[in-house]
């Protein structure tokens, strides 16, 4: 009961505490101290002679997960109290931002002590992990105890909506953190969504059609595929910060405009890694043009998550490689003409040891004829959103590759060769869903602005304030925690821990945003007519591929557990 | 970290404790006092003059719908220790049903201690309704305490899902406590839906057609649109929770079978509480033999929820009356016969108390036709899901109908007459969602079962297993709060918050059903090949229509504070 209508500028509203960031600081630490207790006991139950056990691992699953959530949510609130620090010194920590901020703080603090969902239905409480009231009590201290208290108010929420309202249009809600040079990139990428893509996204969805070549091309012209790819390659140099900003500025247009440039950052990634000097000097210059289109083929049939197990097999022949399998699932496989194939080259393995990764031309295909290749069967699979590229199921029947093909020359190295650039790649998708989550939040502002119902514009209700209010918040949260594993991959670190953790929370909160987007549209909302229906199903994809919410959570929880 | 693998079955397991039922009454006990302290101090704050005011009301939104779901989760404790222990007394509590039982209790009290998802983002926290440490303390008795600690606990979950997988294909996981002759009724229906409407649905989805007459000609021969309508009007004369049972079966098979019955419900409900002999002796037989279709025509284009608002209006001329006005999202309204059309027939006013209802007749359309009478214009809507009857608008443009179409003869009455059998409508659509949870479960865990990853099956995995336990225990809550709001209904009490409680808590369950079952799905859950793509877009009106949640949450509140 905190709608008592105080002005949030007043001097009562902890937004308005010159105080807030010290007590954020000040709950971190709190927060960090639960984590390394959670992490110790749980430490303990799944270890084995000083070693994590995976199999105890399994059997304690849901506490891990929950530690991996818990230790994401100590990571956000750490990120957010960084970009708010930074921004307090810099004298731009303005009103909205210190909402956002406070309103944050407030709800995840909150979460940490009642519990966090992991999914609809499956909270995370500090009891499942140990936790009981003596730890609970440590982490209540003052600060944590006001902000969970002050933070998410009412009037914090009506507050934030109705700047939000003011400034219709932003291209973000609220001060992102980044330097004026990321500003400039995120313009120039809102322009060409806008222009470009959101008048037509819908109707490509609908339709179900390709992304006409000639948004590729202008995708190319704009350097989308050589961003990341460094200069003496023929790209842009960029770091992945400006590869986030420009994906989530894509995918706020339509989310298969913001992957299209997933494929080629996974097959340049595995080049600049793995790569020979002479793979280097072929292929990257050639995708960073965006002359090359590459497409990522991993998953099997009754493979997916557990890519270490796949089965299908490339075999010497002479100089070639010859690849057969069964591949599924594979996004944009059509309208490409490099395939990055994770195949078995050792065939007395089981395990992701005996596992190579190939550079495999193939043909690119047409409207009419996808698969022009004679060993390349490929059939269409009809998907709920997360349209524009069309996945297929390809079966591989002894497509030949030269020598050449296997990357950096090495066999047995492919499953590490992508886990690491999975990294990437997941940095990436945390920031494909926080333009998903974007444009699910602008589309049901305006909504709730326009709508009348018992004489009122909807966003004057708290409750569709209070959806829209957590819109602006969470989705500044992903980006901060993105931006932070961002930074860790440019600094050459492994981060997969990192980039877990943002593909994690990203794709909960873009699931989240769309579903309460929907709801704001009330009937409407499910009506293919308007364009939230659509953003409601894009989004539900990204809980499901570039690692599955709980492989997401099983990878954060043994790196949380392993390493410190 | 509970999962030390207990046997449920020893002594140690809550589940196995005889004194379960009894910790569940004590912790009732606890619940509801929480409650009327929340109630209380809520009441305070937005009564003036002793009577709660709306617009207080409106101004604490957020807290008041936080009561809302805080009653409804203390109804559904209630509910659920009457159901078991009733079944205890009858030596009908077995395993499963203590198993569900204890997590139920256990998950919905720690809820309420820590924050009750009012939807993905929106968690309704005692400290939101003013409830402090010294309030929580009184509520974490001994009993509740021991509830939250060893109820929803990993060996509870793992167990339930192992005698779920042992069970497969029952028709309901547990006991659901109700007579036989409801189990018969149960089993009639499953039969007919996995006969003839399982085998379809799918095909019907993905093809956008209406289900086929044959099928609504089979559902007359069963009885279902004449189920609850008295014997002496040519129905069976059954209760309530008869039609539930049906509508669950029903909506496993296919929600838009499950969903034909409604607006019969709807017409006979209207017909039955406010018609004339003349109206009752002439429709009511041929509602209950399916020789009359009913359609309901409430919604307009610019007013959904705020029906009271809506400007259709009736006029007299001579003997007629002559309907006008847009109305929208009207259910199956081409291939029915009468429209029951909420109008305003007294000029001047703006709210409920100008409306009323006709039985308007209309011709029966086509596949070709849909709206053969000139006075009625009628426009496909293309949705997300809940196809099978199909949407549209309805221009009617001077639609004329005799003088004996107003409902009883009586002007302005319209409105209550609606809220009325709107409790009715509610309920029905609580035991819809029930039957679509019920279909997300069954297909999820028949995927989890077939489905190998990492060695294992899918289900052998907690955080797999966790998903479907939640949904067993989530339906079988829903279940029992649902026959309740039958009860109350058969009894003929107003019981528009029981309905509420039931449709608003349905709509999450079956949605969380849904979307949880689509994630173990993983990838193959996007593909439309798979049925619970489905699942998950039918699932999604169900917090929308027939009273939105955040609609429902607030007649919930307004009741909960006046009521008592
Ligand atoms: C639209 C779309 C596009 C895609 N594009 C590509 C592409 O271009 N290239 C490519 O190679 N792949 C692609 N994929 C495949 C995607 O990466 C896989 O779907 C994903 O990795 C999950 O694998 P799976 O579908 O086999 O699910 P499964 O591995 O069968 O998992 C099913 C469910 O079980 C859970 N689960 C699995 N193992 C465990 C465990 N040990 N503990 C707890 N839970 C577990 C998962 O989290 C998931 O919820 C795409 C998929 C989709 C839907
Ligand atoms: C598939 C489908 C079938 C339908 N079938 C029928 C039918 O057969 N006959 C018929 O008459 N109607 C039908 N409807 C209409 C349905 O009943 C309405 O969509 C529903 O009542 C919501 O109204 P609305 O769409 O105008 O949403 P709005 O009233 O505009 O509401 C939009 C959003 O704002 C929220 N909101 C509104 N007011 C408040 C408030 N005061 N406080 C907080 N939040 C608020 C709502 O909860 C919702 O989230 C159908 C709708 C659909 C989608
Ligand atoms: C589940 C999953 C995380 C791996 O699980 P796993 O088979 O248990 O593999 P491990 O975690 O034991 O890793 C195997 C090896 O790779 C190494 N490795 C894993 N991630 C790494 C990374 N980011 N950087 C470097 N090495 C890494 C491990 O250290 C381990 O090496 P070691 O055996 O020498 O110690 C992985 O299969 C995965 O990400 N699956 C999801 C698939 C996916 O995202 N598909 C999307 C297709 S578009
Ligand atoms: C929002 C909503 C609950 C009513 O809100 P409202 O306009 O504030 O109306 P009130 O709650 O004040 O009710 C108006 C009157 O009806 C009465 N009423 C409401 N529900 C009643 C019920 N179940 N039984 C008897 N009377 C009822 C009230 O007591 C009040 O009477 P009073 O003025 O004499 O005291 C209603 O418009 C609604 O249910 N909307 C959703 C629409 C819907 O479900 N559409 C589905 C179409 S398929």
């Amino acid at each position: 009961m905190t709608a008592s209508p105080a002005r949030v500028d007043a001097p009562a509203s902890l937004a308005a505490d010159p105080a807030l960031v010290s007590l954020g600081r000040e709950s971190v630490t709190a927060a960090e101290a639960l984590l390394i207790e959670a992490r110790g006991r749980l430490a303990r139950e799944v270890s084995a002679q000083g070693r994590v056990s995976g199999r105890m691992l399994d059997d304690h699953q849901y506490a891990a997960h929950g530690l991996a959530w818990l230790a994401t949510y100590v990571e956000a609130l750490r990120q957010m109290t960084g970009w708010a620090g930074r921004l307090e010194e810099a004298g731009r920590l303005g009103e909205i931002e210190r909402l956002i901020y406070a309103i944050g703080m407030g709800e995840y603090l909150a979460q940490i002590a009642g519990g966090i969902p992991m999914s609809q239905g499956e909270i995370a409480r500090p009891s499942e992990l140990g936790l009981g009231p003596v730890e609970l009590a440590g982490f209540s201290t003052d600060a944590v105890q006001r902000l969970i208290a002050e933070g998410n108010t009412d009037a914090h929420r009506m507050r934030l909506v109705q700047i939000m309202t003011e400034r219709e249009g932003a291209a973000t809600f609220g001060d992102c953190g980044l330097d004026d040079e990321f500003e400039m990139i995120r313009d120039q990428f809102r322009r060409f969504a806008d222009e470009r893509v959101v008048p037509h996204a819908h109707g490509w969805h609908l339709r179900d059609e390709l992304i006409p070549m000639e948004i590729i091309e202008e995708m190319s012209g704009l350097g989308v595929f050589g961003l990341t790819i460094p200069e003496e390659h023929g790209g842009f140099g960029m770091g992945k910060t400006a590869m986030c900003v420009v994906s989530e500025e894509l995918s706020r247009g339509y989310i298969g405009v913001g992957s299209l440039g997933t494929r080629s950052e996974i097959a340049a990634e595995l080049i600049l890694g793995g790569g020979t000097e002479a793979q280097k000097a072929h292929y990257l210059p050639k995708i960073a043009s965006g002359e090359i289109l590459p497409t990522a083929v991993f998953t099997e049939p009754n493979t997916g998550s557990d890519l270490g197990a796949l089965r299908t097999r490339a075999v010497r022949e002479g100089e070639d490689w010859v690849i057969t399998g069964n591949k599924t699932w594979i996004t944009h496989a059509g309208r490409t003409d490099l395939m990055t194939v994770l195949a078995r080259t050792i065939p007395d393995t089981k395990d992701y040891s005996g596992l190579s990764m190939f550079l495999a031309p193939k043909t690119r295909g047409t409207d009419e004829t996808p698969f022009p290749d004679a060993t390349i069967e490929g059939g269409e699979i009809e998907v709920l959103g997360y349209r524009g590229m069309k996945e297929y199921t390809l079966a591989l029947d002894g497509h030949r590759v030269p020598g050449d093909a296997l990357l950096g020359g090495v066999e047995g190295q492919g499953f590490k060769q992508l886990m690491r650039t999975f990294e990437s790649a997941r940095i990436q998708t945390a920031a494909r869903a926080i333009g998903v989550a974007q444009s699910a939040m602008e589309i049901a502002l305006r909504y709730a602005q326009e709508r009348v119902a018992f004489g009122k514009p909807l966003s004057a209700f708290p409750r569709v304030a209070s959806k829209l209010a957590m819109m602006a918040v969470e989705v500044m949260i992903a980006r901060q925690i993105t931006y932070y594993a961002a930074r860790e991959k440019d600094a050459d670190r492994r981060c997969d821990l990192e980039a877990g953790m943002a593909k994690l929370l990203g794709a909960r909160v873009a699931w989240a945003a769309a579903d309460n987007g929907l709801q704001i549209h009330g009937g409407n909302g499910f009506a293919l007519e308007y364009p939230i229906s659509r953003v409601l199903c894009d989004a539900r994809i990204l809980n499901i591929f570039e690692g599955a919410a709980e492989i997401q959570a099983g990878v954060i929880a043994r790196r949380v557990l392993e390493g410190n």
